[in-house]
């Protein structure tokens, strides 16, 4: 039976975005029908420069590793962001985690689709312009259920 | 095939209430039975005061759009998840983006059905009398995943 | 038909954890098959100590119930976690919520699967002797994917 696996990317964190792509890479090289719609904070992903400043923060998330015992207050301070995204990107890569980019390619590679929300698009005030290259052209939310609910099993997935 | 679209709504924040309503209502335009499911924070969506205070908050998110670059550091100051929040609704109002109980009557229309969760209820204290008119009678989690499980082919989203 | 209902946990605090296994359990208890896997911050749910930190953070929720009202600023204080972490628990156990351990308990017994994803554990610098008893092995997302997409009628839930 198809299977079809529709995956929301709302959040523009990269602790969100690595895991979505990680699973809807997997899923794909399963076999499976892949579509992933960038909607809200999630459509920078698509765009050129945005994709580039992908971050993590240490703030409002006591679940957080940190190198060394962080007390909530000190997680707010200048260069703390940059501090936790260096950080969780040194991890990745100690580990042999690919990096965004190259989960954004293997996700090409591998036929998912990639649906920006025009929507987002025109909140945001971004262009067709700004959008990385080889995603589907924007659509509404029309578009993506109707991708995941034509399958024999749909599948859907937030982030 | 049936298709039924269940969304559980935990989330309190703007920024996650209204897609789980714009992917909702746009399930329910396109024919598909849609059941949302208000737990936690969410139950907040169901409650006529709480509703009208719903909010965003920069805090802890970098990925924010802000209307000028702000250092991490202040968005903890006074006024920060206000400022967030009006502009955040400024911009869906220029968009044509509708508001939030625009977005709950539409559902409402369209024959969306809204579950309070009985427990997130007792949670917070809230009666009965303090939900907006038009929602089903508070319900388990188990009334929820029995809506959606009846499909031939259920969907789940979280918010 | 069978009903698979796949449960993703990528967040580390309570006010997440707590409806996942709430959700998780509940599906059992009717009878579906419940996997659960555990990635990025909610590996910690599985592990001996972590799962006694888990914590819920006030800080960028301005949806947080707070016993008086707290403006923003005052969320990124020292111990405010802390606060938010045993009222949370407190309120939980008023209601007579079971707890974390005796949900964790509950989908042992009802035969929920739980997976710990083992890029997580390497990420974290976890080891297996560091999880509680009763998991699954650690798995990749393609074990707990054919798990979920098995069943005729797979649901897939993200915390």
């Amino acid at each position: 039976m198809s299977t079809r696996v529709g995956i929301i990317v709302l959040s523009g964190t990269l602790d969100k975005v690595m895991p979505a792509f990680m699973l809807g890479t997997t899923a794909a090289a399963m076999g499976m029908e892949v579509g992933m719609f960038f909607s809200f904070y999630g459509i920078n992903v698509l765009h050129k420069d945005k994709l580039k400043e992908l971050k993590v923060s240490p703030v409002g998330n006591p679940a957080i590793p940190m190198p060394f015992p962080v007390p909530q207050f000190f997680t707010i301070l200048p260069g703390m962001v940059d501090l936790t995204t260096s950080m969780m990107k040194k991890m990745m890569k100690e580990n042999k985690v690919p990096d965004i980019e190259q989960l954004l390619n293997q996700a090409k590679d591998l036929g998912v689709k990639l649906f920006p929300c025009n929507t987002a698009l025109q909140l945001f005030g971004y262009k067709k312009e700004d959008l990385i290259e080889g995603t589907e052209k924007p659509v509404g939310a029309s578009t993506f259920l109707n991708f995941v609910a034509a399958a024999e099993k749909p599948i859907v997935m937030n982030f």
